[in-house]
C-alpha cells in the first residue's frame, strides 16, 4: 500500500514514520511506498529504508499537492500544521497552512476516491484546542466545541469537512483529537504548551527551569509512542463500523504538573527535579493548565488508548 | 449606514430588502445605501427606493466580491446559498457557493475590519441542517451538530469561521440557524422541504396536491415576516453582550403537517384543503418530517422569536 505522511519532519510525524519503517505491516497490509512530506527532510531522514521517499515542498502550493498525490494513495496521515500560538500571531499563514491546505488536500483525495471508487483513508491529527475553555467539572468527548484560538477553529472545520466527504464516499476519514504530546524537542517553537515537554528535558539534565504554570496546574498528557499507536489504530479501524461523525477524542492521562514532576523525580532523582521552579503565568495557565478530567467511553470502546499513569508516561517518553 | 444583502433576489433576501426599504431605520441608524447582491435583480426590484443599489454578479468570482465591498460596509446579511438538495447533486457548485464564497466574503470583511478598526456586522443565515438526524426526544439549541448533508456541513463551518474572526475583532458576526421558512414561491427549486410551502399555495387556490409526508409528520416552521424580524434583531444585538460562539438556534413553531393543514382549512375552507392528499415518501419524511420539539432558552433570552401558533403562522404567511 502507498502511504503518505504530511508533517513528516515534525515530532509526531517523524515518530510515526520511524514506527512504520520498523513495522511496515503495521497498517494491516505491507507498505510498498512511504511518501514523507514536509518543508524539508528531518534529521532522522530514514534514508536506509527502501520504502521511504521524501517529497519536500509547501502544502500551501497547489502544484506541490498535485505532485504529492500523483499516484493513488491508500492512506494519508495529515499531521502538518502551524502551531496554535504561531497561528495567532500570523493569521494569514495560519489560514493557509491550517485551513486551505487540508481543504485542498481533502478535495484532491476525494477526487481520487471518486475516480478510483476506492476512497483513500485519511487519518487527521485534530486537537483538544477545538473545545475552547473547559469548566472545572469533568469534560466528555461529546463536549460542544467552542475553539478559542484559530488553530482549534481550523482543525474543527477540517474535521467537519472530512466527515462530510466520508459520508459522500469520497474519502474514508478518521479524525483524532490529540492532547499535549510529550516530549517535543525544545527547538520546536510556537507551542504555548512547550512547558509540558521542557519539564522532561530539564529533569533529565538537571538544568534549572522556571515552569510557567503551578504544580497544581492540570493538563492532558500523552507520550509519543502512545500517540503513534493511536494514529496507527485509527488507520486500521474497520470502515464498516465507523460513526458518521468520524471524530474521536483520544483518551488522555489527566495529571497535575506536580505529579509528573514527582514521577520524573523517581526516574532522575530529587536533585534534578529540585532545579525546577514554578512561576505561574496566567495567560499560559488559563490556556494550558486548567484541564478538567475527561471521559471518553466511545474512544475507549473503539480501542484507543492513554498512557496508564505518570510513571508509565515518563518511561514511554524516555524510551525506557 | 451602508448595508449589503447577498441573495437579495431570494425569498428571504428579498423579504428583508423590502422590509429595510420601508423601515430604513430598522437597524438602529438610518440606512444611506442598501446594496443588493444576487445573480440577477429580483422582480420586486425596489427600483423606486433611493437607497437601493443592485450590484448583480456571482459570489464565487473574487473580482465581484471586490466590487461588492469596494466601500466599507457597516452590516452585511449573508443569505445567498445553493439549496441543500441541489448542493448534494452538484457538489462542486455547492462547495463554491456554500463554502468558499462565504469564506472569501468573511476574509474581505475581516480585512476591512482590521484596516478601519470597525469590524463590520455580519448576519449569517445558517440552518437547522447543521444538526443532522435528530432523535424523537426533545432537542435543544445545544445539540451537537452532525450534519448529514454538505449544505449543513458548509454552513456549520462558516459559523465557526465567523465566530473565530469575531473573537479576533475582525468582524462582528451573528449566525442564526433558520428552520423551514414559508411560503417559498413554488418556482424556487432545490429545497427538499418544498412541501412545507406548497401546502400554503395549494390550500389558497384549492388545487389538488399530493403531499410527500404524512399528516403526522412534524416540522419546524417560521413565517417570512418572523424570519425577517429575527434577521433584523440579530443585526441589532449589542456587540458587548454576545457569547463567544455567536450562534443562535432560532425558536421555532414545532407543528405537525396536519395541524398546519387544519389552520389552512380554517382560513380557506375545508373544501380547499380537502384536495390535499398524503403519500409519504420515506426519503423526504426522514429528512424533513421527523423534527422533535426543540427548546431554545438562550435564543429566547436574547430576544429571538417564533410564530405563536399555526393560525398565527398562516395569518403571517398570507399577509392577513
Amino acid at each position: 500500500m502507498r502511504v503518505v505522511i504530511t508533517g513528516a519532519s515534525g515530532f509526531v510525524g517523524n515518530g510515526l514514520a520511524r514506527h512504520l519503517c520498523v513495522q511496515p505491516d503495521a497498517l494491516g497490509r505491507p507498505i510498498s511506498r512511504l511518501v514523507l512530506a514536509d518543508l524539508g527532510a528531518a534529521e532522522a531522514s530514514l534514508a536506509g529504508h527502501d520504502i521511504v521517499e521524501w517529497r519536500c515542498g509547501d502544502l500551501t502550493d497547489p502544484a506541490y499537492l498535485d505532485l504529492l498525490l500523483d499516484e493513488p494513495v491508500d492512506c494519508l496521515f495529515h499531521l502538518a500544521s502551524l502551531p496554535g500560538s504561531l497561528a495567532e500571531r500570523e493569521p494569514d499563514l495560519g489560514w493557509s497552512v491550517n485551513l486551505t491546505a487540508p481543504f485542498e488536500l481533502a478535495r484532491r483525495l476525494g477526487r481520487q476516491g471518486r475516480l478510483t471508487g476506492r476512497p483513500p483513508r485519511v487519518v487527521f491529527a485534530s486537537t483538544i484546542a477545538v473545545y475552547g475553555p473547559l469548566g472545572p467539572e469533568s469534560a466528555s468527548e461529546y463536549n460542544v466545541a467552542r475553539p478559542a484560538i484559530s488553530y482549534g477553529a481550523h482543525k474543527l472545520m477540517t474535521e467537519i469537512l472530512l466527515a462530510d466527504l466520508s459520508r459522500r464516499g469520497e474519502v474514508d476519514a478518521r479524525s483524532i483529537r490529540l492532547p499535549g504530546i510529550v516530549a517535543r524537542p525544545a527547538t520546536e517553537s510556537g507551542h504555548g504548551s512547550a512547558f509540558m515537554s521542557l519539564l522532561f528535558y530539564k529533569a533529565a539534565t538537571g538544568e534549572p527551569y522556571v515552569c510557567p504554570v503551578a504544580q497544581e496546574a492540570t493538563a492532558w498528557w500523552m507520550s509519543l509512542p502512545c500517540c503513534v499507536s493511536n494514529l496507527v489504530h485509527a488507520a486500521r479501524l474497520d470502515s464498516a463500523r465507523l460513526p458518521a461523525r468520524r471524530v474521536w477524542q483520544l483518551p488522555v492521562l489527566h495529571a497535575r504538573v506536580g505529579e509528573v514532576v514527582e514521577a520524573l523525580g523517581r526516574r532522575y532523582g530529587a536533585g534534578n527535579v529540585g532545579q525546577i521552579a514554578f512561576e505561574p503565568n496566567e495567560a499560559i495557565e488559563s490556556l494550558f493548565g486548567r484541564f478538567p478530567p475527561i471521559v471518553t467511553p466511545e474512544a475507549l470502546a473503539f480501542g484507543f488508548m492513554a498512557d496508564a499513569d505518570t510513571d508509565a508516561l515518563v518511561a514511554m517518553v524516555m524510551g525506557d
